[in-house]
Formats: C-alpha cells, structure tokens, sequence
C-alpha cells in the first residue's frame, strides 16, 4: 500500500477540490492510501459531496497555517498541516507528500524534515512542463533558490535526468541549460563551468545550451537553470500564452463575421488549450530530498490535483527516490 | 539636418533591406540624410532595385566586418564599417548611428568611441516591447549585462524614464523592476536594494515590482531589470507567443472544418500578428550613452529597419539625449 500525506490547507479556495481529487483517485487506485491533513471540519463537509466515498482516506484534523510565512524558523516549529503533512513522510509513515501552502515554507521546512540527499547541495522546484508538440519537460530550478553556483546546476542535471526516465518515460533524456545564448562563451560564470562539467560527463545526454526562444519546441527533455532565471523563464512563458489567449479572444469578439468562423475553429482552440494547460502536469516536484515531495499551486482545481496524484503515483510505482539514489551512487537503507 | 550612419554590413539576408528603407524613408523625411557604410558595390546593385532615388543619400565604402566577435579588445580597433559608423556619431558628423552587426562588437565599440554619459555605470540594450492592449513599454536591459548592480538598475529607470516620455509619448511613465514576485522581501539583492532607492526617488513614477506574467497586459511603460534575467524575459516571452502560434496554425489546418472556420477569423490572427509584430519596433536602444544609438536585429527585413529608422527619427526630433543630460544633471556641451 502506497501512502500519500496531503496537507490541503493552503489552497485559495478551500479544501473540496483537494477532496474530490482525492476521492476520485483513490476509487481507481486501490493500492494506495490518502491522509489528508487539515481542517476536519471542512473535509467532511467536502466529503459529503462524494457519492463513491474511498475506503483508504484517512483525515488528520489540523487546521493551523503558518503564522508568518516569511519568519521560515518560526514556521518549520510550529505544527502546521503543513508539517505535519512533511513529517509523516521524514518518519516515514507515508510515502509522499502534496501541499498547496506557501512555498518558502514547504521547500525550508521539506528540507530540514526530510534532509537533503548525500551528495545534493539544494532542493530546487521542477515543474513538468507541456511543449507544442505533445512531450513535455522538466524545468528546474524555478525558485527555490535564488544564488545558484554550478555544481547545484550539475546535481540537478542528474537527478532530473533519473526522473525524466521516470516520468517521461524516456530511455536516454536530451539534457540541457537554458541560457542566454547556444555559444559556449555565453551566460553566468556558473553556468559556463556547469555546462563543460555536463559536457565531459558520459551518463548523461547533454546536448548543451538551449534559449528559452525554443524551449516550448521540445527541443529537451530536462532544461536545468538558475532559479532566478527559472522562474522569470517559467512565467514569462505562461504570461505570454495566457496574453495571447486573451488577445487572439478580444479580437475575434470584436466582429460578428469572425464570432462565426470561431464556432468552427473552436475544436482547435480546445486542443491548443488543452496542449499548453499547466493544469495537466498540476505541480512542481522538489527535488534533491530523501523523500518524494510535490507542491501544487495555491489556486490548484481538482484537475490540477488529479494531475499531482497522478505524477506521486508514477514516482512511487517506479521507486523513483531509489533510483536517484542509485545514480548518485548513495546506498539505500 | 539630422544625420544617420548606417551600418548595412552584419545583417544575414544583405543589404537590399537596408537600402530599401533607407530610400523610402528618405523619400518621407526630407530633413534627413542617410549615410549608408558597407559594401559599396553590393550597396549600389541594391538602389538600381529602387525607383525613387532619394537626394540625400550617401555611400561610404567599407565591407570590413569584424574578423573574431568574441575578441571585443580587437575588433574595437579594426577597420570596419560598424566602427565608421560609430565614428561618425562620435565625432558629431552624425546624429545618430543603426547597425545589425554582432551586438557585443557594437555595445563595446559604442561605448568605447562614443562614451557613457556622466553618472551611468553601464550601457544597456532596450527594446520598446509590444502589449496586449495596444500601448507598449520599454525593456531594459535585455543582455548588455550579465552581472548586474543595483546603481545600474537605478541609472537605467531614470534614462528609460525619459526614453518613455519621448518615444512613447507619456508624461508620467510608470516605472517599473521586474521581479520573481510582488512582494518587497523577494528576489536578488541589487534588485532589493534599487526597489528602495527607486520607491523614494520622487522624480519618477515608480510603481514597484511586476512579475514577467502579467507584463503584456500593459501593467507597466518602463520595465527595468538585470541583463541576463531581461534577456531571458525577452526570448522566453518571443518564444511562447511563436511557440504558441505555430500551435494553432497546426491544430487549424488538422481538420478541414477547422480550415473553412480560418476564412471568416483569417482578419482575427493579423490584427494580433500586428499587435506583437516586434518589427514593428523593430531594433534595441543602446542607452546611457553621449550619443543616439540603435540595434536591429541581425535578420531585420524592410519593416524593421523602417521601425527603426522612425525610432530614431522621434528620438532627434524631441532631442532624446539632451533631455537625457538634463535629468541625470549634466551640463550639455
């Protein structure tokens, strides 16, 4: 039996998308366990929405959050949902964990609970991100670290690497760093070193430098960067998809002639949302912890939740965690 | 008469782009001449193309491109026609200079020759950026530098601010840092550091942090950030909304219902090409330099170069740089 611990404070809009993602995951995945951590309360008010209620979910009344989540220390001692959610898996009584809390607070506290791999310098969020032509990549970092030095660069490249066959499902991963330029004299001292340390090491495909220009082309599988860089790639890339859409919308309602032909054309807006719907991927995976640790946005619906569970369910299937530990040549308990 | 050296060398497609623009944009501005420096012969098969030779049109002879980019120190002292172009604006006999050459040749060559105004630490490259509704803002720096001070971020806001009010015709432009969040506690030290310098500096209108995600909705008309993170802004932003492009034009032309739908939206997809059409601003300032000075692309086409030809055109007409010294307090010669 697989468990998950799920903090589901934390989300803007309450705890029922969080439930009925649970809900619904757990009646067609009967090998695993869901505790769900939070306001008791709310979840069984949620609960009773269900008309198929899972046998294996179990609920933790906790309903505290963070009293300040930018006072990390204070946070990581107080007992939050959150917390409790990350300390079931550091005493392994659960397998992973999923919280849609404050991001600071989950990777500080993840980090100090959980502890970093032997060999792994920081934790760093990856998304999986979608591309318009069906594959998908992992992105990281995008934000937990804001100064990034080049051997973090390289850690990541590996372990990202591992999960990329994982969850990918990829025999031989296209690694790469996203920088400012294809030619090797390009970009952050950092990155220059990372980039001739990845280029002399065999495990791993790298294929070097890629810009940001094609990263939604499926030019790689993992594109390692800086979180800094990370993140400003990340929402630079949804601000500017989700502008379009608003634009390409504006201008079709603004003729009746055209308001007709989108009555056409709107099977092909469904697929072109569809293909770039971060919701699809639901989360980011932190990296770089002896354990197997999402975070799911702070707005996360129940498709976003689905997608969450769905990647947790991958990762544990394919004892993901001990094959990173293999790759970084650590032995398993 | 105001001056403009043309460098017509470093564009990958040749010269008739450049030769063509220059014609009609003479043709229109009387006021104006045109010194074109490149290849003299390649630059005369151009003009034969052209039916209305415009008066005020001169060639200079020099098909000298740098013989190693990466080697700035000698590239600065080589015959080429970049650095003849430059010359001209730094020893008055230009107004200002245009080039599509190698942009480290030319932020270096500028630099050196035309040199930086007092109280600017560093030159940056800004493009005015298209928005979602219609107006547009300027972003800055987009990759002159990759390590980045706060005093830097400082100077850029004050100059871009100027940049605004002229180009774009604003008399309060709002100004802005671009960050990995809204929050003041977030992102990069010399980031932090030019957000308090910048919230008590009365002279601008600065209104804190934007995030990458909502900057083509026109929330900002300055947007100031480090050389590497605006490159990265720049390229993932043209990446997605190409990316994106590439996508619907695909999912359309899979179904042939889609395609019948295309004919009546057909008017929809250009107004928005129009919209984020970057050629239609067409090139990147060099700013905080003692001289106008303006990059186009390497593959700029006739559009292009006639944004940028018109950039320049509005920038001596409202005397740019005289009211640059003005607002940084230096005395004009």
């Amino acid at each position: 039996m697989y468990k998950i611990a799920f903090d589901v404070n934390g989300n803007d809009n309450g705890v029922t998308a969080a439930v009925l993602a649970s809900c619904k995951f757990l009646i067609n995945n009967e090998d695993f366990e869901i505790i769900l951590i939070g306001d008791k309360d709310e979840i069984t008010k949620a609960l009773t929405k269900v008309k198929n209620q899972p046998k294996n979910l179990k609920i933790i009344d906790n309903p505290n959050m963070p009293s300040d989540v930018k006072n990390i220390h204070k946070s990581l001692r107080e007992n939050t949902s959150m917390n409790e959610a990350i300390n079931l898996v550091a005493n392994r009584k659960a397998d992973a964990v999923l919280s849609s809390g404050d991001s600071g607070a989950y990777l500080a506290s993840a980090t100090f609970k959980i502890k970093r791999l032997p060999g792994i310098n920081r934790a760093a969020f990856m998304p999986i991100m979608p591309t318009i032509v069906g594959r998908k990549f992992l992105l990281l970092d995008v934000g937990a670290n804001i100064e990034t030095k080049s051997e973090y660069l390289v850690e990541w490249a590996k372990v990202a690497n591992v999960y990329a066959r994982a969850l990918l499902n990829i025999i031989k991963p296209r690694v790469s760093i996203i920088n400012i330029g294809t030619e090797d004299y390009k970009g952050l001292e950092a990155v220059k070193v990372a980039n001739e340390i990845l280029k002399n090491d065999f495990t791993i495909n790298y294929v070097g430098y890629v810009e940001p220009r094609t990263i939604l082309e499926g030019v790689a599988d993992v594109a390692v960067i800086d979180g800094y860089g990370g993140n400003l790639v990340l929402k630079s890339l949804e601000g500017a998809i989700l502008s379009f859409k608003k634009l390409i919308k504006n201008k079709i309602m603004s003729k009746t002639i055209r308001k007709i032909g989108y009555l056409f054309l709107k099977g092909s807006f469904k697929d072109v949302a569809e293909t770039l719907d971060y919701r699809n991927v639901g989360a980011a995976w932190v990296i770089g912890l002896n354990g197997v640790c999402i975070k799911s946005h702070g707005s996360s619906d129940e498709k976003a939740y689905t997608g969450a569970l769905n990647q947790i369910k991958l990762a544990l299937k394919k004892n993901i965690l001990n094959s990173v530990k293999k790759e970084l040549g650590v032995d398993d308990e």
